[in-house]
C-alpha cells in the first residue's frame, strides 16, 4: 500500500496546486493522499484568505483523502520549524510512504546532499555560516553565502523557496529517522511570490492580491469551480476575505509588552525586542509597524511571523520543545469516503493520537497516555506539550474569527464542531 | 486666600462648563481655581474626544490657573471610586479650600445627609441595600431605594446623577478628613445624557454625537470659540474625533483570558466574568459585545468602564490600595502665569509630590520618600501605589493615541512633554 503525504497552504487552492497534486500523483500512484495543511494562519504570517474547514473542503473536492492541519506554532515558523511540523504529522501516521514536493532546480540528489550537510554542519560550514551573520545578513541569506562557500557551484539553485524548504523537509526526515521516500517535482507557473495574474497559472499571491483589490472575478481563471464556489460562498457569508491588515489590533496590545515580554517570545533575537517595542509606540498602521522593523536580517516574512509569535504568546521554550518532539496530535480536518478507509489504519498504527474534535481531548490525552505507557509502536505524547499545541490552535483560530468582515459572524469556537465530510 | 477645586471632564468644554465655572467663582470669589480633569479616559468608561492636554489647554483659556490630571484608576471608576480621586488630588494639594460642584437638588444639607448616613451606615440601611441587590437592581439602584426606606421622603432627588456624585464627593471630604468647604450649585442647561443638541446649553454628548454624526458645525453654537479652535487643531492634525467604538481592538485580547484572569481585574464580580468571557467569545463588534453583557445589574456605563479596567490591567488589589490611599501624585497637565503663583504653594505645602513630566520620575519618588520619612505635614506616599498609577496612565495614553484617525500620528509616549503653559 502506497500512501502519498504532501504538504499544502491552498490559500487558496489553483490550477498550480492541481497541476502539483496530479503530477504527484502520476509519480507515485497512491492508494491515498493525506495532506497536512496550515490551520488558519500560513508560513507568511499571514490569515489564510478563508478559514482553514472552507480550505479543506475544497482539497477534499479536489483529490485529498484526508486533511490534516499542520499545528499553529509549526505553520507560522520559518522553512526549517514548519518542515518539521508537517513532516512530523506525516511521519506519524505511520502510514505514509512517500512524500512529493515541488522545486526549482527538480534535483532530488543536491537537495539531499544540501541538508545533509546542514544536519552533520562540518566546522568550515559553521564558520562560513557566522561570518556571513556578522556581516547582517538575514539567516536565509547567511546560509547560502556559507553553503556557496562549501559547494562552490551549484549554488544559484539555493535562492528559490521551494529548494530551501525541500531541503528543510529532507533535514525533517533525517531528525524524526524516517522511511518516508522524498520525491521532488519541478514546479511550473507563477513564482509564489509573483504578484501578478498570469492567466491558468497564476500564483495564489496574485489571487489574493486582485481579491484585495476588489478583483476577484479577474482571478477566475486561475482557479478551479469549486475553488471559486467555496470562496464566494464564505465572502457572502461574511467569512471572508481576511486580509493581513485587519491584525493591527496587536499594536495596542504590544504597547502594553516591555522589552522583556518581548525577549520571552520565540524568534526574538538579533535586537528585534527592541525594534518591536520601538515599532508599537512609534505608529497605529501595520505597514508602518513593519517598515519600521524590517532590516537586512529581518526579511518581512519573519517579522510578519514574529507579530504572530508575540500576540499568540509562543514562549521560546515551548517552541523549542515543539520543535524538537514535533507535533504530539493529528488534528483531523476533513476526510473523504476513501479517507475514512487510511483513517481506520492510521488509528491503529499513529504514534500520535488523532483530534476529531477538541471537546473530547481530555478523554484523547488519558487514553494517549496510557498508551504511552505501553510503549506500542513508539507511541508518545507530552500531554502539557500536547495542550499547549491544542490550545494555541484554537486560540488562533478565535482571533481569525474576530477579523471577519461580518463582525456579527466572528465567532470563537470554529474548532469545536464536526471535522468536513465529503461523500465521494 | 481661598482657593477653589472644581471637578470636571470637558469633554468637550461647553457654554455649560463655562456657566458652572463663573457661577463657582461668583459663589466663592476665589483668589485661584484649580481644575482636577479625567486624562484620556473618562467616567462613561469612553476615551475622551481630543486628549488631555488639549482639554486642559481649553481649560486654561477659559479661566482655570492649574490643571492636574485624576489618575486613570480614579477616572474610569463609578461615582465612588470617581470621587476618591478626584477629591483626593484637591484635598492633597493642600491649599485647596473650597470645592464646588453641581448639583440637581441644590440642597446641600441633604446631600451631606445622605452622605453621612452612607459612611456611617445603619444596621436598618444595610439590610434594605443587600435586599435590593438581591433583587437584581444595579449598585445605584438598590443604594437608591435603601435610602428610600431609611430616607423615606424626599427620595427623588437621589436619581439624578449629579446629585448621586456629589453624595460621593462629601463622602470623599470625609474619607480624607477634609477641611475642604463643599458649596452646591444648581444644574442648568441640558442633562449629562441627553444627545439633542438644544441650543446655547447643549450636553457635552450632544456635542460629541454631532461630531460622530459629521455635524461639528451645528454643535458650534454650544461651545466657546476656544473649544472650537482646539477642536478642529487636533481634528486636522489627525488626533481626534476618538470615539469609542474605535475600542474594538479589547475584543481579540479578551479571547485570549480565561474567567479567572477576568476574575482578578477589580469590578468582575457578580458574573461579569463569564458574560465578558462569553461575550468575547461571540461577537467581534463592540456594541454587540455591551449588548451581550447587559443585564438589569449591569449599567451601560458599569460594562464600559468594565472593558478598560479588563483591558489595562486593573488588578483588584491596586485599585482597592489606590481607593484607600487616594492618589500618590499630583499630576500637571498644564497652568497659567496666575496658576504659577499657586504651584509654588502647592509645591511647599502639599502631601503627595508634583509630577510635571514622567520621565523624571524616579527623582520625585526618591525626594517623596525623603519626605514621607520626615513625616512633615502628613507627606507620605508609597512608592509601588506610585509606580502603578502612573504606569496606568502612561499606559492609557499609549493606548488612546493608537485610537487616533491618523495612524502616523498614533505615536506613544503623549506624557513625556512639557505641561501646557499658557500666557495670561
Amino acid at each position: 500500500m502506497r500512501v502519498l503525504g504532501v504538504v499544502v497552504e491552498y490559500n487558496p487552492f489553483h490550477f498550480g496546486h492541481l497541476h502539483h497534486l496530479r503530477e504527484a500523483i502520476d509519480l507515485v500512484k497512491p492508494d491515498y493522499v493525506i495532506a497536512v495543511m496550515s490551520g488558519n494562519f500560513c508560513q507568511r504570517g499571514e490569515p489564510a484568505i478563508i478559514n482553514k474547514f472552507a480550505r479543506a473542503e475544497i482539497a477534499l473536492r479536489m483529490g485529498i483523502d484526508v486533511v490534516f492541519e499542520l499545528p499553529t506554532v509549526y505553520a507560522v515558523q520559518d522553512a526549517g520549524g514548519f518542515a518539521l511540523g508537517s513532516v512530523g504529522v506525516l511521519h506519524k501516521t505511520n502510514v505514509v510512504t512517500d512524500i512529493v514536493f515541488g522545486s526549482e532546480s527538480g534535483d532530488l540528489c543536491f537537495l539531499q546532499k544540501v541538508a545533509r550537510l546542514l544536519t552533520y554542519q562540518t566546522p568550515e560550514f559553521q564558520r562560513s555560516f557566522k561570518m556571513h551573520l556578522k556581516m547582517g545578513y538575514s539567516y536565509p541569506n547567511a546560509r547560502k553565502y556559507a553553503l556557496m562557500d562549501v559547494l562552490s557551484s551549484e549554488v544559484e539553485k539555493l535562492s528559490k523557496s521551494n529548494d530551501i524548504l525541500g531541503i528543510e523537509y529532507i533535514k525533517s526526515l533525517i531528525h524524526y529517522g524516517s522511511k518516508i521516500e522524498p520525491h521532488v517535482i519541478r514546479r511550473v507557473g507563477a513564482d509564489d511570490n509573483d504578484e501578478t495574474l498570469r492567466g491558468k497559472f497564476s500564483s495564489a499571491s496574485a489571487i489574493r492580491k486582485a481579491i484585495r483589490e476588489g478583483k476577484f472575478e479577474e482571478s477566475m481563471e486561475a482557479i478551479p469551480p469549486v475553488t471559486f464556489e467555496i470562496l464566494n460562498r464564505e465572502f457572502n457569508a461574511g467569512r471572508g476575505p481576511v486580509f493581513w491588515k485587519d491584525l493591527s489590533f496587536v499594536i495596542p496590545t504590544f504597547r502594553k509588552m516591555s522589552r522583556s515580554d518581548f525577549q520571552k517570545i520565540y524568534s526574538f533575537n538579533e535586537g528585534l525586542d527592541l525594534r518591536f517595542y520601538e515599532a508599537s509606540r512609534t505608529t497605529g498602521d501595520l505597514q508602518q509597524f513593519v517598515e519600521f522593523v524590517k532590516a537586512k536580517r529581518f526579511t518581512y516574512s519573519r517579522i510578519r511571523r514574529a507579530i504572530l509569535h508575540a500576540f499568540f504568546g509562543f514562549e521560546k521554550e515551548m517552541v523549542e520543545e515543539s520543535n524538537k518532539n514535533g507535533p504530539q496530535y493529528l488534528r483531523l480536518l476533513g476526510f473523504t469516503n476513501r479517507g475514512r478507509e487510511i483513517l481506520k489504519e492510521i488509528k491503529k498504527k499513529a504514534t500520535i493520537p488523532i483530534v476529531s474534535t477538541p471537546s473530547l481531548v481530555e478523554n484523547v490525552i488519558e487514553d494517549a497516555l496510557k498508551r504511552t505507557k505501553e510503549g506500542k509502536r513508539n507511541f508518545q505524547i507530552n500531554p502539557e506539550l500536547f495542550r499547549w499545541q491544542l490550545q494555541k490552535d484554537l486560540l488562533a483560530s478565535d482571533i481569525y474569527t474576530f477579523m471577519y468582515p461580518d463582525k456579527s459572524q466572528a465567532v470563537a469556537g470554529m474548532d469545536f464542531r464536526e471535522p468536513v465530510f465529503i461523500e465521494h
